[in-house]
Order: structure tokens, then sequence, then C-alpha cells
């Protein structure tokens, strides 16, 4: 007995019988759609619904995770720590098995773990992915593919590929980035997928053209930019193209879409790019509460993977999140070391201040000139740290970690079968509540 | 427009229908207890399940909390700020009303705001608050009491005091902390008060043989001892005591149970004292669950103030959180500190290796000596750091303040009108949605 949730346990008992009931009859079948906002602890949802609001007013934004909350979730892994990966969280996510920080879908043994979307596709459900990470990133590739390991990018796009090859891609549609993974020296998939009926996209602004499945669509050499330096609506760019290609389809479909940056962010400890990643979803729920409002028939599940970073909202026994100065900066960390390192130190306290639309301190400027010291090997880390600095000190933001947390990530649920989804549970069970339903 | 939160308004209002038809018949009134966990984030309910669990076989312990998560809640004050302080918190969660940073339930011009137990006694019902920190701290005065400055001990406990004198007390059980304040060199109310009717008692292992209300209980100078340190099982006791003495009083009764101290272990970012804080909290709950399983028309919420401290599992990129080591650190650093300050440094490697069970790396020792070559002055809070850092590096566990956050909080509801606390909610819809049903 590895859980605990009496709550959730029960309403699960319930749910599988009213399920199994109609287990022979899939013709009521909702749609799924499955949002994974990759690292997003509550305290992103906080610190994005915040940063829309007024300080001053106390003016509340309506976010769209905020009408939707219904509980929250453990994370742990299978391995011996309560902190879990990307790749053992999605695999929880899409098999309903616990694995290994690592694991794309295999069990501890690397064994195939077969996921909702395989089971989806047996039974005749149109499948579908996107996400602002590559398409063979942990997340996503844990959804339609199986390896011992989320590193190894090139041998789970062959794996991706292959499908095509064979005929039986797990997918209707996959958008998101990874292009460099498909065009490489060694093997171009590129060239020789679309001899097997798989259309090919790699420009985002250009979706609306797409009206061929399976589709492939690969809009960045590895992850989509981040929302604060490229395109805010990416991810609801692909969700709108994504549910106009499934929904036609015979059947129900089910679709899962990642906010897979608000992790990176997280990792970085860079609040602004976490926050307009957070943006960027909320616009891609925008367009699923449309979607399900027209289509009513539609089950809409949300959680996170893990927490990311040890993001707060106050530090230094400071009672503040000053939410205005977050919106005033206008680059992610990682864009200004790329620009700082292309340019002589002493300009860099002008650029950065001029990013941060904030006056440096003293202290401030005395944090980035002491990268310039740093030989060229160290300078781009030292850099980093002095603007997660800068920025968290601005801001009032904390964190801990360039790593993940194990704290409870929040559930969200609306539509038909959402009461399945109330109060604790383990992250199994929300996939095991929505393979009761595919299967 | 302050607030956003769709389903929550649309469940408020469904459920303020409902109650204004019973508005005039009070005989069906739930009783209700409200519980309040001090400074208890999210972080903390996921801290406490581990703690409790196994990190080896991830047997996970049955904890009360998992068991009635219902949703999340905003707790910014009415302060041009996002993050509040326990007394605004109190208020909010006690009157409906956001106030000011440090304000005990009066408005931003310092008018009083009626509260849920002032509103309760006027229709009848008997009332009562249990905490593990004085009674005149801000969270239980600011169900009972107005006052612009929660730091006025003395003044508060006059206030409370002159309601017995004046014969019309708003409480019938009143248990905590708190014995100096009423026991002053200047008044000595604990001499005058039993002559006005109060039953006073200092005893917490006596209170079985009080069976007479109104009662007030003291049984520490201010707060009750740590957990950690002295009764585990104190808010148990107390809330067993409160509810032996309300139950059998006419119509319905309101008690507040705060577990204070989560917060104080949260602002000395003291991982060990939290985790048993919430021990005491939990135990409690389990007395709770036992009377409503035996009086089911009892409404049980529960709710945090605010989280402290930016508590996080996981830190420094490690993924991992040493439930298990958390677990066998036997004082909180509070009292280690006090020990060590009476006894030769020489001495004090070998005396925290023994209280943390843990053999110190020499980067430790060096910490803990550091705090020797401090002036007298300065040594107590030298100690106080090297010990978080020691406690939260053998842990795993990251802290990014002495103060509050802003990150939203857990709310959990059972019991008659409970689905009125589903989804996201304001702090103040919470106290709304209690006080529609007392007045």
């Amino acid at each position: 007995m590895k859980r605990s949730i009496l709550t959730a346990a029960l309403a699960l008992s319930f749910s599988a019988g009213s399920v199994s009931a109609l287990a022979n009859d899939h013709s009521d079948d909702p749609n799924i759609i499955y949002i994974i906002g990759d690292g997003m602890g509550f305290e992103y949802i906080s610190a994005y619904r915040y940063a829309m609001s007024d300080l001053e007013t106390h003016t509340v934004a309506p976010i769209e995770f905020d009408a939707m909350l219904t509980g929250a979730a453990t994370t742990y892994p299978e391995d011996k720590t309560w902190v879990t990966d990307s790749a053992a969280g999605a695999t929880a996510l899409a098999t309903g098995e616990k694995t290994y920080n690592g694991a794309i879908a295999v069990d501890n043994d690397k064994h195939p773990l077969k996921t909702i979307m395989e089971m989806a596709k047996e039974n005749g459900w149109a499948t579908g992915a996107v996400s602002t990470s590559q398409v063979n990133h942990a997340t996503p590739a844990s959804f339609f593919n199986h390896h011992p390991s989320r590193y190894e990018y090139n041998e789970i796009a062959d794996l991706i590929a292959e499908q095509v090859v064979n005929g039986k891609p797990s997918f209707d549609v996959l958008l998101g980035g990874g292009r460099s993974y498909f065009e490489r020296d060694d093997k171009n998939w590129f060239e020789i997928l679309p001899d097997y009926g798989l259309t090919i996209t790699t420009d985002l602004n250009a979706l609306d053209e797409i009206d061929e499945t399976p589709v492939l669509g690969a809009f960045a050499p590895k992850g989509l930019p981040f929302a604060i330096d490229g395109d805010v609506d990416a991810l609801a760019k692909m969700t709108d193209a994504a549910l106009r290609l499934l929904e036609p389809k015979e059947g129900s479909f089910a679709l899962m879409i990642e906010g897979s940056e608000i992790d990176w962010c997280g990792h970085a400890n860079d609040i602004a790019c976490a926050i307009h990643e957070m943006d960027g979803l909320n616009r891609a729920l925008e367009v699923v509460r449309d979607f399900q409002q027209k289509h009513p028939n539609t089950l809409v599940v949300m959680t996170a993977d893990h927490s990311t970073g040890g993001l707060t909202l106050g530090r230094d026994g400071d009672y503040a999140w000053y939410s205005d100065r977050v919106m005033k900066i206008e680059s992610s960390i990682s864009a200004m070391v790329s620009d700082l390192l292309e340019m002589d130190s002493d300009k860099w306290a002008t650029y950065v201040a001029d990013k941060v639309n904030y006056e440096l301190t003293e202290e401030y400027v005395d944090e980035l000139m002491a990268a310039a010291d740093e030989n060229e090997e160290d300078r781009k880390d030292a850099l980093h740290d002095a603007l997660v600095y800068i920025t968290g000190d601005i801001t009032g933001t904390g964190w801990t970690s360039s790593g993940h947390t194990g704290v409870d990530v929040p559930v969200f649920a609306r539509g038909p079968q959402s009461e399945a989804f109330r109060g604790y549970m383990d992250n199994t069970d929300i996939a095991k509540a929505l393979i009761n339903i595919v299967k």
C-alpha cells in the first residue's frame, strides 16, 4: 500500500466502477485534454496571478488556473527519494506507474510501460501532443515512446520516426521543437518521412495551412525560444492547430499539452522567464476553455510533474513580492548572458539596467563586474549567478535550488468525470483515472 | 472586484442562497470547527507526510491533511503587498475583511470588525479557541478581540479579562499559553477573574477535571514549548477538552483550533521543529475526526493564514529530501542554542552531533566554531544560523526567508456545507462562507 489518500482512493474506486460499466461502449467517451505544466508547483500559480494583477489596487487578474483547481498530487518516483525528475514524472502521468528518474515510459527493469496514448490509439482514438520543448523531450516522449534514458535525444527522435516508417505512428499530431534531432548530419528524417505519409512543418505561423495528419511540427532546433524572448502565443497556436486537426476525427481524441519551459526558467532561477512561460500556458488554456465550451464532452485535466527551483514569493525576511518589478523585466537571464558575453564589460551595467528596467545599486554592479574577473570558461556561469541575484533581489523572489523539489503540485480538472480528480492524489492515480476512460 | 475566482464565487453564491433560506431557523446549524495551521503552506503538508513515511519502501503514511483537501486560498492583506502577517491573515479568516498587517480584527481605519465568534455568540452559539500560542496572540486574539496592534500583548490580555469582568465573555473555552500576560506585577487577573465566574487552569494534564465554563487555560508563560521539546499531544489534549466542554451546550458551537507554532519553527528555519508541530496538529485532527464521526452535523474547515520561511524539500540542485534524517533530530534549534550558550564551546560539536544524530562534517564544525568567535551579544544569532545551515544541509531542506511568503495556502473541509470550500478562494471568502452559517 504505497498511498494513504483516502478521499482520492474512494473517489477512484467509485469512478473506476462507473467507468468500467462503460468499458465496452466507447461511444460516449469524452475527449481528453491532459495538460502538464512542467515544474509548475503551487508557487508558480500564485506568482503568475499576482504578476498579472495590480499591486497598488489589489485588482486580482482572472487566470484560467484559478477557475479549475480541484486538488493536489504527490510526485515522488520509484527511486529512494521524494524528488522526481521530469522523465519519471511524465512516465507516472502517462502510464500510471512509478519508475526511476531518467526513464521514458519504461519500468525499473527497463521494460516498456504502455502509455495512455498507446491505449487510446489501440482503441481508435486520435492522439496528439504539443509542447514548447522539443517533441522528443522527457514529457512528450513519455507519452509515445519507450527508452531507458531521457538524454538520448537522437535515439528518441529515431523511435518517433520509425513509428512512421512502420506505418504505425502512435500520434496524429506532434508539435513542438526539436528540428535538429530529426535533421541530422548522419540522418535527415525530414527528407525521408514525407514518403511514409507524414506531414512535416517547421513554420509556427503557417500552422493554419496544415490539414493532413499525421503531422510533425518542429519549430526550433531544440526547445522553442522562451516566451519572454520570443512568441508568448506559441503554445496557444500549437494547441489551436492540434484541436482543429484532432476534433473532426471519428471518435474521441486525447491531446497532451505541455508548458515545458516553466521548468527551464525554474532551473535557471529566472522569475520573469517563468512568469512569461506561465502566461504562454494560460493563453493555451484560454484556447482549451473556448474549445471545451463548444465541445462539452471534453474532460480537461491539468497538473505538474513536480515543482522546480524552490521558488518563493518573498525572501530574506521582507514581507513583499514586487510583482510590478517582475513584469518590467524584458529578457530572460539566458538571453541577457548571451548578449553580455558579446560586449565589453564596461557596457554591462547599462545594458542590464535597461533590460531589467531598474536602477542598479552599487552592490548589483559589483556582482556583475565580479564576473568580468572570471576566466572565459567561468564567465557565463558567473554572469548567470549575478543576474539571478539581481533579479531575485529586485523582485523579492527566493530560490533554493537549480533542481526540483519534492513538494506536492496542484491538480485541476473540468468537464465530464472531473470529480475523479478532487482532493489529494498520487500522480499515478491521475493517469489511472484517465486510463480508465480510454481503455 | 478584488478577485477572480470564478468557481469559488459561484460556489459561494449558491451556498449563500441555500444558507439564507435557513437564516431564521438555526436549529439545523452544524457545529463549526475552524482550524488554522499558522504558516502552513502546501510545502509543510508535503514535508509532514514524507517525514512520517518510509523513504526506503515509499510506504506513505496516512495523515489527516490528505483526507480533507478541497482547494487553495490567496492570503494577501489590505496593505500594498502580496505578503500578509498573521494578524491581517487571522482578521481576514475571522471577519471576512482584509486589513493592514498588525491589525487585530480592526479595519484600515482601526474600527472594529465583527468576528465570526462574536456573531456566533450573539446568536446563542457556544464558542471557543485552542492554540499552542498564548491565547492573546494574533490568531486567537483576532477571533475575540479588537486592537490596532498585535504586539500589545498586555492590552489584549486586558481586553479578554474585561469581557469577563463585564459579564460578557465572547468565549466559553479559551485554551493555550500566555499566563505571564495575565499574572503581571502590575495586575494579576488570575486572582481577580474567578470572582467573576471564570474558571482558570494552568495544568494541561488536569484538563479532565474542568467541567465549568467559561474557562481560560494558560499552560505556559507565553507560547507552549515546541512539540519537539515538550508535549506533542498538547494541542490534541486542549482540543479534546474544548470539544467535551462545548458539545453538551444548547445549540451549535464554533471552535477555532490553531497550530500556532508551525509558523514559529518556519521563522526559525527549523525543519524538525516544524514537522513536530505538524504532528501536534495532526493529532488534534484525529481528535476532530473522531468527534465528527460521532457528531456528523459538524463542519470542519481548515486552512493556513500564509506560508512561512520559504520552505522547500530539496535544495542546491540535489534531487533529495532526507525525511529519515529530519526525524532523527531530537531538539529544536532554539533549545539547542540555549544549551550551547551554557556550555564551553569545545563541547559544542559533540552536543550538536548527539542532538541531530548525524556525524558532523568538518564544514559543520567550522560553522559552529565561527559562532564562538562572536561577542556574547551576537553569539546567539550566530549559533542559530549555524544550526539552520547544518540541519538544512543534512536534511536537504531549503529556506529563503525568516519571514512569510505570498504563495497560496491549502484549504480543507469535511462535513455539511463543505462543498462551499472547493477550488480557489480568497481567504476572506472562507470566513464569509462560515459567517453565512452562524449569522
